[in-house]
């Protein structure tokens, strides 16, 4: 016998899919729905559907956007003449908090992946290619992609997809990260650290 | 500068605001459900509003219903004659995952709190004492409210209101949880555990 009414078993069960929340969190979150008034269950329902009703991809960037192009390339006070380069729509928001950088970007919207079936086809790297032969110079792009394996080979593609165009490629530094502990660092930041040192 | 496109950052918002969310999680599974399919958000926007539309309280017990009967008052293999006091429906959960309480339930939907302005009256206490004046004999009222300061105000509330009544009110025991261990009980379970130690 189920111990919820059918609506809240659906809700729970629903919430229970999204990632990051398990049985007990999608409860709290279903009971807390039922509990709130019904303005607040009709905002959710709506903010759902809009996301998928009213996003697409930007013209330019491939950054998820409400209209043609995204909040960046339509930014005026950007620099469109450096281009950053990010796995996912998330990565920009990384770069962002830094509030230094004051170039475009460029989403992937995903990064090689052989064992799950990803190649350089199924990325957006023929925009980029595409954009970098456009009207606006682009002098340097900067390879923002994860420092995981799959980013790395993506990184490496990229810059001998690059290569022949003559712009400027750099890539993310590593090394430790802020408040890094060397007794808790693995061995591959740490080489990064070392063979990336700099002088005084 | 916002970094989302509006729709998505209402969506973040709505999230961030459900019980256990922070901004994280709540990127996190806007990103999700805008990259899964339209029939997946519309099947999480549906269940959102069909807990508002579809469900009411249980006529006898004030349990989570879409029917005038909840689960457990209309399951005629029920123990009609013993019911056990929660403070929310989610108690319920907790008490049938022991597989165990064959009776019915009773929701209090609150417990007497005079900080939070929470009164016997803002309780279904009524709903209980009518239930018990009512055609079915109940023998037994198991009060099973939480273990807090609220939740004892109201058990012992509870039982004073009952005691005219002569029906049998008993109250979940108070002791050292599964798998507890001593060192890092805190006094107020050992104390319970101490004071109604059973004989062997």
């Amino acid at each position: 016998m189920p111990d919820f009414a059918e609506p809240l078993a659906r809700l729970i069960n629903e919430f229970k899919h999204l990632p990051g929340i398990g049985q007990k969190s999608a409860q709290r979150i279903a009971f807390h729905v039922l509990r709130a008034g019904r303005e607040h269950a009709e905002r959710l329902s709506q903010a759902i559907l809009d996301v998928k009703d009213k996003l697409a991809l930007c013209r330019l960037c491939n950054n998820i956007s409400e209209s043609e192009l995204c909040l960046f390339c339509r930014d005026p006070n950007r620099d469109q003449t450096v281009v950053c380069v990010v796995e996912e729509p998330q990565g920009i928001l990384g770069i962002e908090t830094t509030r230094q950088f004051p170039g475009l970007y460029h989403v992937l919207h995903g990064a090689i992946a052989p064992l799950d079936g990803i190649g350089p086809d199924d990325l957006k790297l023929k925009e980029l290619l595409m954009r970098l032969g456009g009207e606006v110079a682009v002098r340097e792009v900067i390879i923002a992609t994860n420092a995981t394996v799959e980013g790395e080979a993506t990184a490496l593609y990229l810059a001998r997809l690059l290569k022949p165009l003559g712009v400027k490629t750099t890539r993310l530094a590593r090394g430790l990260p802020a408040g890094g502990d060397l007794e808790y660092s693995d061995a591959a930041t740490l080489s990064s650290a070392l063979n990336n040192r700099r002088d005084f």
